[in-house]
C-alpha cells in the first residue's frame, strides 16, 4: 500500500463513523470550525502569503493572484458561510418513500450519505473549506486535492478544520488533504474506486475533461455553459434589451452568462437596432451572421467556431432564425445543456421551446443568470451539473446524498 | 466520421424526436412491436438457430446455449412482457417539485428522458427487446451492443422492432444495433460522449468492470452481490433456517442470493446444529471459520478469499461473530453493498444494523431474495445498481429518466 491508498483507507473508515453522527453533532462541528477559522485568521493569512509570493515569482496573472488571496475579510466570509450552512435542513435520514408489498414486506427509501467524496479543484483556497463543510453537513468524508499553487493555504486551512473537528464529536480523519500535488497522485486518485464513491471536479473545462476521461470512479460533472437567449417574434423590446444586457454583462466570466443571442427574423427591426446599440454602449463585441451583416456591415463576422464558444467575456454571437424550431435545433446542436431562455408572448412557442430544448434549466422571460444554488433557494451549492445522471442543474445538499432501501419483514422468503 | 459515429448521430437525432412523443404514442409502438414479435416468431427462431449452431460448433456449455435459445414460448413471453410495460405509469413529464422565489420566478422540476442509452450486454438475446422497450417507454433512444455469439438473433429482433416502429409514430432510428461486435467498436462506444448520455452494462463482473474502467460516458453500474445473512443472538430458529435456506438455495446463481452467514456466538448451539443439518440436506457445501470447525471438524475451512467470493453456487461461508458490531464491520469490509439481512428480535441491534450496514437494501427478518424491481413493485427492472449515484438498488423506469428545471419569469434580471 502506498501513501494515497493509506489516506483513502483512513477517510473511508472515518466515513462510517461520520455517517452515524446526528445533525446536532455535525452542526456543532461546523460551528467549531467557523470559530477556529476566525481565531486563526492571522496564521492562515501568513501561510497564504507564501502562495502569493510563489505565484508572483511564477508571474501569475493579477486575476489568478486575486483568486488565491485570503484576506481577513475573506476568511471571515468563509466562516460566515459555514454558519449559514448550520441553519440549512440536514437531508440525511429523510424518509423519501414508504410502501407495503402484498407479501407483507414494508419498504422504506431513506437518504444516506454517499460515503467518501473526492474533490479536485483549482487555485481557489476557499473551495477547501466550502467543500469540506458541505460534505460534513451531509455526513460525507472528503479527500481534497487542490492546486499546487495554493498548497500552503490549503494545508493551513485543513489544519484549522482539524482543530475544529477535534473539539467536536466528528472524526478528524473525515477531512483529508492530498499534500503531494503531482500529476501522479491525481491519476492515482482517479482510480481509487475502493475508497472513493464519487469525484467532483471544480474548475475550468480542461480539468473537468481530464477527470471525466480518466476517472473510473463516478464523476459529478459540472460543466461549461454555452448558454443562449432566443428573442422570439413577439418578444417585448424593453425586456429583450434588459435581459440580453443582464445575461451577457452582469458577470461575463460565469457559466450561466449567455454567449449567443438568436433573434426571430420577424422581430421588429427597430427593436433589433436598439438591441445592437445597447450591446455596443455596454462595450460588448458583437459577432453576427451573414444575414445581419447585410444590414450592419460594420459588425464582425461570426465564425462556425463562435457558435460553439463559451467566450466568458464581453463578446456575443448573434444569429437570426426563421422559427422557434430553428432556434431549438441550433441550441441542441451547439449548447452545453446548461441554461437557455426564450423571450416570447406566444404560448405555443414557449411550450415548444421549454419542452424541446435539452438543458438543465430552461427559462421563459427571464435572464439565464439565475441558474445557481442560492438563486434557486437551496442555500448552498456544490456546483452546477451539466450531465443527466444523479443531479442536473444547480446542486444543493441533496446532490451529496444517496439512498438506501430498508425492508421490514416477519420471516418472508421467496 | 466512421460508422459508429454515424450510428450515434442517427440515434441522437432520433432521441429528440422520440422525446416529444406522448405516452399513447409510445404505448402504441410497444403494442406494434409485441404483435410483430409474435407474427414473426418463425423468422426469429430461424435466425436464432444460426447462433445456436455456431455456439455448438464453438463448444458452448449447455447453460450458455440455453441462454441463447429463443423458443416460440420465449418469444411470446417477451411479447407479453412488452404488453405489461404498456400498463405501467409513464414517468416522463411528471412534475416533481414546484416553488416560487422572492423575485417572482416560478421554478418547476420535471422528469425528462435521459436521451440516448448505450446498452452493452452478453449472450441473452431477450435483453435486446427488454432494453429497447424500457428505453422506448421512457422516451430514450438506445444504441445496443450485444454479444457476437447472439448476433443473428439480435439482428433479427431489431429488424422486427423496426417493423413495429414503422407502424407507430415513433422514429425507427430510436433503436439501433451495433452489428460489428469487435472489441474496437466496444472501446469506441465507451468514448462516444457526444452522442450517448449513459452506458448500462448487463452481464458478468468482468464485462461490468471493463465498462467502468474504460468508459468516459457515465455508467449505471449493476454489480455483483456478495450478500450476507446475520443471525443474531435472539433470532428465531425456524425463521433462521427457513431464510438461510431460501436465500442460499432458491436460486443460487443470482446476485441477491446470500454467500455468507454470520452467526452470533451466543445463538443457541442446537439451533446452529440444525442450520448446518438443513444446509447439508439441501446439498449446500459449508465453508466454516476456525471456531466453528473446532466443534464441527468435518466442515471445510473457509479461506480469506471465501469471505470475498460471490459463489453463485450451492456453497456458503459461515462465521461466528461476537456482536452486531463485528457483523456490520465484516459486511462493510467484504460485502458489495447489494443486499444484507439481519434476523433478530433485539430492537437496538436491528436499528444499528439497518443504519450502519452500507448497502442498497438492508433487511430485517426477511430473505435477501426480494431485491428485484418486480418484488419491489416497480413492474419493470433495468438492473440492480450497486453504486451510490443516480439510482441505488433495483432500478425501475424512473432510473431511465433525468430532470429539467423550468423557470417562468416576467423579465427578471439579476
Amino acid at each position: 500500500m502506498n501513501k494515497l491508498q493509506d489516506l483513502g483507507k483512513l477517510v473511508k473508515e472515518a466515513s462510517y463513523e461520520l455517517a452515524k453522527k446526528t445533525t446536532q453533532e455535525k452542526n456543532d462541528a461546523l460551528q467549531f470550525i467557523a470559530n477556529a477559522l476566525r481565531e486563526n485568521s492571522a496564521f492562515i493569512m501568513e501561510e497564504n502569503q507564501k502562495d502569493i509570493i510563489n505565484g508572483k515569482e511564477k508571474g501569475f496573472h493579477e486575476s489568478l493572484l486575486d483568486r488565491l488571496l485570503l484576506s481577513k475579510e475573506r476568511i471571515y466570509d468563509i466562516a460566515d458561510a459555514l454558519e449559514q450552512l448550520i441553519n440549512l435542513n440536514d437531508p440525511i435520514g429523510d424518509e423519501m418513500e414508504a410502501w407495503d408489498r402484498p407479501n407483507g414486506l414494508e419498504i422504506k427509501k431513506v437518504r444516506v450519505p454517499i460515503g467518501v467524496v473526492g474533490m479536485i479543484y483549482e487555485a481557489r483556497p476557499n473551495v477547501t473549506v466550502d467543500a469540506a463543510s458541505l460534505c460534513l453537513k451531509t455526513g460525507n468524508a472528503v479527500l481534497l486535492r487542490g492546486s499546487s499553487s495554493a498548497i500552503h493555504s490549503n494545508k493551513a486551512l485543513v489544519s484549522i478544520i482539524h482543530q475544529g473537528l477535534e473539539k467536536s464529536k466528528l472524526p478528524k480523519n473525515a477531512v483529508q488533504l492530498i499534500e503531494d500535488t503531482s500529476r501522479d497522485t491525481a491519476n492515482e486518485m482517479f482510480q481509487l474506486n475502493e475508497y472513493l464513491d464519487v469525484l467532483i471536479p471544480r474548475g475550468g473545462h480542461k480539468l473537468i475533461q481530464t477527470v471525466v476521461e480518466k476517472a473510473s470512479i463516478p464523476v459529478l460533472e459540472t460543466g461549461a455553459g454555452n448558454c443562449h437567449l432566443f428573442i422570439d417574434e413577439t418578444a417585448e423590446e424593453d425586456m429583450a434589451v434588459k435581459v440580453a444586457i443582464n445575461a451577457k454583462t452582469q458577470r461575463p466570466s460565469v457559466c450561466n452568462a449567455i454567449e449567443t443571442v438568436l433573434v426571430h427574423e420577424s422581430w421588429d427591426e427597430r427593436y433589433f437596432k436598439h438591441l445592437l446599440e445597447a450591446l455596443e454602449s455596454n462595450n460588448v463585441e458583437v459577432r453576427a451572421d451573414e444575414s445581419i451583416r447585410n444590414s450592419y456591415p460594420q459588425l464582425k463576422e461570426a465564425s462556425e467556431e463562435d457558435w460553439e464558444t463559451e467566450f466568458l467575456d464581453k463578446i456575443i454571437a448573434i444569429k437570426k432564425v426563421s422559427s422557434v424550431e430553428e432556434a431549438i435545433s441550433h441550441i441542441n446542436r451547439y449548447g452545453t445543456k446548461h441554461s437557455e431562455s426564450i423571450l416570447t408572448n406566444n404560448e405555443m412557442n414557449r411550450v415548444k421551446f421549454m419542452n424541446e430544448v435539452d438543458a438543465a434549466a430552461v427559462y421563459h422571460n427571464a435572464s439565464t443568470r439565475f441558474t445557481d444554488g442560492f438563486e434557486f433557494g437551496f442555500g448552498a451549492e456544490i456546483g452546477i451539473s451539466t450531465q443527466k445522471l444523479h443531479a442536473r442543474g444547480p446542486m444543493g445538499l441533496e446532490a451529496l446524498t444517496s439512498t438506501k432501501y430498508l425492508l421490514f419483514g416477519e420471516g418472508q422468503i421467496k
